[in-house]
């Protein structure tokens, strides 16, 4: 079957069953998800383990030593390959009170900001409002029924199909790289497809060839042992919060580019190939920087998407005495910054917490891993204290360049007859490096859902003609 | 009279009336003095034209287009001189609940931290705690026993006394500059004594010749409109915080010193006479630094005194995005920053500011009073609010060398046989200029109280010993 009627006889199929398949992503939203709640998480397994076996896989639950894992599988005489799907059924937490709905467990329909009952035919513009509908319950119902479709198409991929699904996504999978080693058998497969996250804002279809990490420092400044009088000590007495504003300021250029020592050693240049596909991506630089208000950007890169290959460093927080109706003349006790730095695959974050320590140590900082003792005090003119938080998560990338990631490439462009955008790495972080590090084979990113999907803040939603959309690029990647 | 003959004399007429002379200043404490409370306020003022005129001074209260103003004047026959002693009698605001006594206008006397009834002769290191014990109606009893006890002695000075008793001090006395131009005749002198402030920490005898003025500005960088994501748009959206501290920077280098092109202007150099004045100042930089937990010191003066006779820029406060357990990957919004500027004489508080705004546009700025609007957002790079703080004070300076200066200086040396503590420029602000400037003739700080006096503080105190000595420091002043 050519790859044009695959994807009518799909699109053909979800046309005629619209509300039975919607109506089972409802019934999933309608399981509380998150993380903490053992009970629901527990029904949400049970579930989603009775909608795998209803699609002829044979299904189980994973116990962990944190929530329980669903997998199920499905094998094919003389299969060419073994394809691991990997998609969360946890959500967010909820503040229920800021939801426009009565809870974010009845999920709602709405077509602009109007609630509506679907009735007919549902538009592709209409969303359904509850947690997890984008983040990330509907990619395994899209899985599934593109499982669907295709049996009912007669077509039977050439590959055997496990799923994992991970119910701790959102409390960043502490169990799930353990579980690989305890069920590696059931987890072995020649390439990995994590289904999750937002289609690139052009809505063309996407891949995704890794993420950044993320490691987060606070930094602390001291001064006097208490705050002191401008005017009696201003000129005499150091003040912390010039202190830490100089330390910072010697971190990076006035074009972002970071000036600690080492912090971009080990990344290749960027070959013309890579360079390509970074430039095919369509973002619209003019229409970001209009939206955010900013009439320059960093030089690290030459787009967007060449500055998200490097790692960055971020001051996302300084206090340090008081200011607005609040400000006293003082010289403050301390100075305080808290940092993020978002790595790539060459710099991991032990690596770049010690560059980043010898740093500060060059700058003459004697550095201390709590509040200073009066000897400390009187022995070092310059104390700063560095505190590694908890959540490292490291990067990964899959090389774009390898047969795995051409053929699920190739799938798309087939199946939709348009060019993947091919995201080499995303900016953000997320928490499955150390699981897909413990597959140890290669890992690609299939988001699906609309970028405006209110992903982890109160309203939630999903694009219905991205879920149908997303069926089809399921059934793609059942039939590589 | 010698002046071993004249303080022995005075010592004995207080000795023999510490009750008398400590029950007149523990009625004057308990009237409530807080600026707003005009009622009590006006209180105050009757009570002191009242021990005024007690004293045989010609006394009226002044009003003004704030509180009123207590004024009195003795003249003598054949004066060398007149001179103008001023004090103030509102008291800082009170928070009572954070006081160790049932009111901060109920004096309680203690011995240590134990309360006591005085019971037989006052000791010295007993202490009268209350609103304004020592900020700053201690001085004016001192002042008028002083005359009492001088009058014991059948001594009359040859100096005209005339005193102007402030009601809003603390609240930046802004009717007593107005005032001098609808008194001048009531307020004209050769010199103008200033009754406040504590004396020297070592408890030396001390005059101020000057007090550094202050300038507050808020400074504010402008990232995007709203906060994002620190992995999407890490090295690619640039920083408020970072582009806040690297203007910080620019302003100090690492010793202390400001870089604003033209700070220290129009400063003279300091004369070796001053230079040996600023040495003798008994300050203990050793055990200021053991107190402070600091190993080091700026560079902008050799000493904390000369330090002081410069102006300073410090940070007094820094907020941007969160900290600690608040923290959140963005690229915050934007980075704020308070700043107070310390002056000298030298240099004005609107040269000042322009200095500032020059070398912020220096750095690429463009300069805004308000929110910016898309399109200036739109055509600026980099984007900084300056906003210049209601209350500069102008610093002030009364030259150490006048003749006045040094007849005030001998007066206090023969009167305690020991150099008195000179200080060229008090660190701190008085809001005192504008009524030094208009009245037109040198000015000179006589403090008296104790340095721990907890000013501006809950449990303000007064200890006693330092109360005897200021009635003897008085008695020197009328006697010149």
């Amino acid at each position: 079957m050519s790859a044009a009627d695959l994807r009518s006889s799909v699109e053909a199929y979800v046309a005629s069953r619209q509300s039975e398949i919607v109506g089972e992503l409802s019934e999933l939203l309608s399981i509380p998800n998150v993380a903490a709640d053992r009970v629901n998480i527990r029904r949400n397994s049970e579930r989603l383990r009775g909608m795998l076996e209803r699609r002829g896989l044979q299904a189980e639950i994973l116990e962990t030593a944190g929530n329980p894992l669903v997998w199920g599988e499905r094998r094919v005489a003389g299969a060419k390959r073994t394809m691991l799907f990997y998609a969360h059924y946890d959500g967010q937490p909820v503040d229920p009170a800021r939801w426009k709905q009565a809870s974010p467990f009845q999920p709602v329909w709405r077509e602009g900001s109007r609630e509506i009952t679907p009735q007919g035919r549902f538009q592709d513009d209409w969303r359904i409002y509850g947690r997890s509908a984008s983040d990330d319950k509907s990619p395994i119902v899209a899985l599934l029924t593109a499982l669907d479709a295709l049996r009912a198409a007669g077509v039977e991929g050439s590959s055997n199909i496990r799923v994992i699904l991970d119910g701790e996504e959102e409390a960043g999978s502490p169990s799930l790289a353990p579980a690989v080693g305890r069920y590696r058998d059931k987890l072995r497969a020649d390439l990995a497809l994590i289904l999750d996250g937002p289609l690139h804002p052009s809505g063309r279809p996407t891949l995704t060839f890794g993420a950044r990490g993320v490691l987060a420092v606070e930094l602390t400044v001291y001064g006097p042992k208490f705050s002191l009088h401008s005017g009696h000590y201003g000129n005499w007495v150091p003040n912390p919060a010039m202190g830490l504003v100089q330390l910072l300021a010697s971190m990076k250029d006035g074009q972002g580019r970071v000036l600690i020592g080492g912090f971009y050693d080990g990344i290749p240049a960027l070959g013309e190939e890579e360079r390509k596909i970074l430039r095919a991506v369509p973002d619209d630089p003019a229409a970001l920087q209009k939206l955010f208000g900013i009439a320059r950007t960093e030089a690290v890169g030459e787009s967007l998407q060449e500055a998200l290959q490097f790692p960055s460093l971020n001051v996302r927080g300084m206090r340090s005495g008081y200011v607005g109706a609040e400000a006293r003349t003082i010289i403050p006790l301390d100075a305080t910054a808290s940092i993020d730095i978002r790595l790539v695959r060459e710099t991991p974050s032990d690596r770049m917490y010690e560059k980043l320590l010898a740093h500060i140590r060059k700058q003459g900082y004697h550095v201390v891993d709590g509040e200073p003792d009066d000897a400390t005090r009187a022995k070092y003119p310059k104390l700063a204290r560095v505190a590694r938080r908890a959540g490292d998560s490291e990067a990964f990338r899959t090389d774009m360049r390898l047969a795995e990631s051409r053929l699920v490439v190739e799938a798309l462009r087939k199946m939709w007859g348009q060019e993947p955008v091919q995201i080499r790495t995303s900016g953000g972080t997320v928490p499955l490096e150390p699981f897909i590090r413990a597959l140890g084979f290669p890992a690609i990113g299939v988001p699906t859902v609309n970028f405006d999907n209110n992903q982890h803040s109160e309203n939630e939603n999903l694009r219905l003609g991205h879920f149908w959309r997303a069926i089809v690029t399921m059934a793609a990647l059942l039939t590589l």
